[in-house]
């Protein structure tokens, strides 16, 4: 195996020529057979192996630079980086994450996971370089998908200033997570389609070798491709920007990329090597089912099909069912997303209402704007969008759908904690930041049928309002708890005295648990849906301290802002004095793992709240169901 | 006077032709008479005088729909819609807002204040449009110094794909705030210099009468320019992107503006039209200096002299002279500004350290993920922003800076209440999404010399670190308090027991104002400057409950996960019971006004403060010095 004889950075380049294809199918198969069992992103990283090689291959690390925008196609680098016996425990508890991290290699020099950053950290690795005086290679390797988001666009925008070397891989295999959107796809698809530019590669690159700036080259693409339809000329959007454009390129074509990487070294300012790779390439399956490997759980290789199909709705399938009720009934719904189709589960909307569906690409700035737009316009906009990834709006949010309390509605899926995708997906910060905007509802449902009649309800409201929930299984307990959602109003579950938990959707469920484990030490435990965490249901904390000695508050989500300092607000300005705790996030990033794993490494499972609860230290007789409140 | 016949939206049609001229003159010199009063955005209304009369006149209000970018330049569109008697109250509390508010007008019909949103909005109303079946025309006003933004590239690409009309209106004055950046600013100016677009204009206008599309004149275009230096095509930019291109027009200009946007109105699908303007067009001062003009305080219109020229040193020179001083101790500090060298005081550090400087335009996200770049590639970056512009890089803060704990200082101007600017600009909401930031240090000084201390001291704690101050006097008192900094340290000012104020930032000289009238009435006051928000100090806070009955904290920030929660969530957690007041601001939007006037209206003033704490119920024996805590 020569994959075997990778061990750390720059080993790559004593594999033998002719036998690098051999080496990219090592990697293809060994990529295949680890996250067929660990899942992971396939996609993406069977499309950048040859890309990744050519990178390695022209370069020295650590002392040159890749950045990895989303991170996500960063596997081939971690194996070349003698990361490969880790992939056993990809993705999992305290081993290998998905996404380039500092902590585990000086060969990643910034830490990605959401989109569109990797132009941005490049630049001021290079502005870093002009001033400290270094002669090392930034290279930020960006997706098509990725130049939909608006900060590749600052980035670009500003790099056009540099006159040293930065080089910009656009790894372009038109499709970021679902199908590309809007005017710059239409027109990377028109060069791509184009057709002759493969055998016009040799000459591009043979004259450019020639030349200091790449300017003879640019102008023999620019007369040989005058006669493109639309007048199109390659490139020239990046070239109006002041970038150097070389390309396309076959992203597959190892040699032919190391050549050209290596030209673009010697450019003196920024220069864009547009490269076309195949999402899944190599592997059938994933070749065809593009979204559906993206982000994949394991798998039988043989098939593609899942190793442990999914047999329970999950919450992003109730979502999804409640929106195409929600838009039979009101032609005035209207569906956003920031390039989630699949995963927001917006997919059945679109093929009922496609005119009131709309994907603006990896954009969630102007998402929010749109929808405040579309609101302003008498429309009632629904923007479906992971927790984490909201956070790239948090001024649309304030500024443009909340002072002007335009009746947007947030659904907001893959909040709380994520597991495998680790710090940068955890969607811990919703709370927080929604929290402090004014005119903000927030609320949370406890199990998939309260996510629908949330849903239902927010759409009636008539104001700006977030729905929050999490990844995965959607709780079908507490079925025959469906009283009617009310603004601002929580919900009795169990009521007795001692002890009331109030908690926040997914945690209703733990705090069910902690209820059974407390009731069976003979407290009393009464047990409050919190339904809202903005505004509150003072009345409902008002009573549960009227009758319990202690207040629990239970949330997925980092204690500053969150529901549980809402409640002790309260309770303080009302002077009531209960023992008072708030179960939360701690004040620290959480890294990737399974779920349940985290959740009693950060102390907020049911084992662990049940022993904070009872070292608290109070008198048992103050928790037992009619003792004194 | 022409202007006293316009009393209500398209009053204006009632114009003669001939006297359009005269009309213009006669709202320049209302505004420069009204702006040198009340202060005011003026250059950019100046410059936007004929532009919003021949949108007026091409238009029919409020059917069609005009959003304007930023809007700091909707003066005249509020003149013509019936708001010109309101001047007077430019800017004040409860008066006329110097942004466009659809609760002012149904001719506003979006809400702005930050760059770069209203082309997403108006796509908003377009499909708004396309829905709910209309035919007006809706356009967005956007500056070119808005266009190096994000949002806007995000919204252009969406807006490729449109069928129907949407008007997007450039108005390139070849500079924002001050002078512009990047690739994009050096296209604009391609087309602005090149010889001859005035000649052709006719031409082309009439080529574009005779298609559906104005393809014909496209192309007439892409002919008679090809000769240009760079091979720039004008528009190309634009074109690629789907977005058909006219232009680029005189931009004072009334009667071909009016032809050109008729024009565009019948172009089924986007268009953009590229006007040239000039800021500060018609009034002199404002011509040369467009910076000093662009929000102005009132000032002698002979002269353009300030009318109240400052002779106190406000935050921003504080910061200015401190960064000068820094520059020259450590040739790693490097700083960032978002198109705002002059307002956030960098311009100094610019012309001494030209090549550790970078405004890179209207682009806050990208600023932030760039100095993260910097700071991994081993530089001391200081971002130097506005509180309520820094809301565009939540994320990447959290995702980009503090994930990797990278050493990126941002020294946070106007952060509080901010006055005149109103609701989009109060910089009210920091400590809550900063604080729920893992890895964050947030402090806040008490007067100048702490913000000189503790910006030394930022750069020197290697670590992700936010300085906090606000717009205006730097406050100078209390200049014998000035103990070292020290990570998560308070300052105890005055110590007594009874009350104890633990003040954040600006409020440590409000709590003094406090502290003097609680004396007055015999209680015993201890007064400590909190210094940092997070962390906050536990020891200081466990020591006030330990002496004192009250704890009061004060903070120019919303509640929600501000300062004060911090403080009753430690309270909480040592279950320490002493009473606790949190005097923070209201959850809601605070509009425009005078800064003192605001504080009362919100009930953070001196008086409020000690009425509220007087109004606890507390037994006053407890409140005195040697009282029982």
């Amino acid at each position: 195996m020569l994959l075997e004889t990778i061990e750390q950075a720059n080993d790559i380049k004593k594999i033998k020529r002719d036998e690098l294809p051999l080496l990219a199918q090592e990697i293809r198969d060994f990529l295949i057979r680890q996250i067929s069992v660990t899942g992971g992103h396939l996609g993406s990283n069977l499309g950048a192996v040859e890309l990744t090689m050519a990178l390695h291959l022209a370069l020295q690390l650590p002392e040159d630079k890749i950045i990895w925008d989303v991170g996500h196609q960063s596997y081939t680098h971690k194996i070349l980086t003698g990361r490969r016996k880790e992939f056993g425990s990809l993705r999992q508890l305290h081993g290998l994450s998905g996404f380039p991290k500092r902590k585990e290699s000086e060969c990643d020099v910034f830490d990605t996971g959401h989109s569109s950053t990797s132009i941005s950290a490049g630049l001021g690795l290079v502005r870093a370089r002009e001033i400290t005086g270094g002669n090392h290679t930034v290279v930020s390797v960006i997706g098509d998908g990725s130049l939909t988001g608006g900060m590749a666009y600052e980035a670009l925008n500003n790099a056009s200033k540099l006159e040293t070397n930065f080089i910009i891989i656009l790894n372009d295999n038109n499709m970021s997570i679902s199908e590309n959107v809007g005017g710059v796809s239409k027109y990377l698809n028109s060069i791509r389609t184009a057709s002759g530019y493969l055998d016009l590669k040799k000459g591009i690159y043979n004259a450019l070798l020639g030349t200091k700036r790449g300017d003879n080259m640019i102008t023999r693409i620019r007369r040989a491709k005058s006669s493109f339809k639309q007048l199109v000329i390659p490139g020239m959007f990046f070239e109006d920007m002041g970038i150097t454009y070389l390309g396309p390129v076959d992203g597959h074509d190892i040699g032919t990329m190391e050549s050209v990487i290596n030209d673009a070294r010697r450019v003196e300012g920024p220069v864009l090597i547009h490269v076309l790779t195949q999402k899944g390439k190599g592997y059938r399956p994933a070749e065809r089912h593009p979204a559906r490997f993206h982000g994949a759980e394991p798998f039988d290789i043989e098939t593609g099909i899942p190793a442990h199909p999914r047999t329970i709705a999950n919450y992003t399938d109730v979502f999804s069912t409640v929106m195409c009720k929600l838009g039979q009934r009101d032609d005035r719904i209207v569906a956003i997303t920031a390039a989630m189709p699949d995963g927001t589960g917006l997919k059945r909307f679109h093929n009922m209402y496609p005119e009131r569906f709309f994907d603006v690409g990896i954009a969630e700035e102007h998402a929010v704007t749109f929808a405040a737009g579309l609101a302003a316009g008498g429309l009632k906009p629904i923007v479906a969008v992971y927790s984490s990834f909201l956070q790239r709006a948090y001024d649309q949010i304030l500024h443009d759908v909340c002072i002007q309390n335009l009746p947007v509605v947030f659904a907001i899926d893959r909040a709380g904690l994520v597991g495998s995708d680790g710090e940068t997906h955890q969607g811990i910060f919703d709370f927080t930041y929604l929290s402090g905007i004014p005119n903000m509802y927030i609320c949370a449902p406890k199990n998939k049928w309260e996510l629908s009649d949330m849903m239902k309800f927010a759409v009636g409201l008539g104001k700006s309002i977030a729905v929050r929930y999490p990844r995965g299984i959607a709780y079908a307990g507490l079925r025959e708890y469906r009283a009617p959602i009310e603004p601002g109003k929580a919900e009795w579950i169990y009521r007795e005295s001692g002890i009331a938990l109030l908690a926040v959707g997914s945690m209703v469920k733990t705090a069910e648990e902690v209820r059974d484990a407390l009731k069976e030490k003979g407290f009393g435990v009464s047990l409050i849906n919190a339904r809202f965490v903005k505004p509150i249901d003072e009345e409902a904390v008002e009573e549960a301290c009227r009758e319990h000695a202690l207040i629990v508050t239970l949330e997925e989500n980092v204690a500053c802002g969150g529901y549980g300092e809402k409640v002790l607000d309260y309770m303080n300005r009302r002077n009531l004095q209960n023992r008072f705790l708030n179960i939360s996030i701690p004040d620290a990033y959480v890294e990737h793992g399974n779920v349940e794993l985290l959740k009693r490494e950060i102390g907020i499972d049911q084992e662990s709240i049940v022993k904070r609860i009872c070292g608290m230290g109070m008198e048992e007789a103050h928790l037992r169901d009619g003792g004194k409140a």
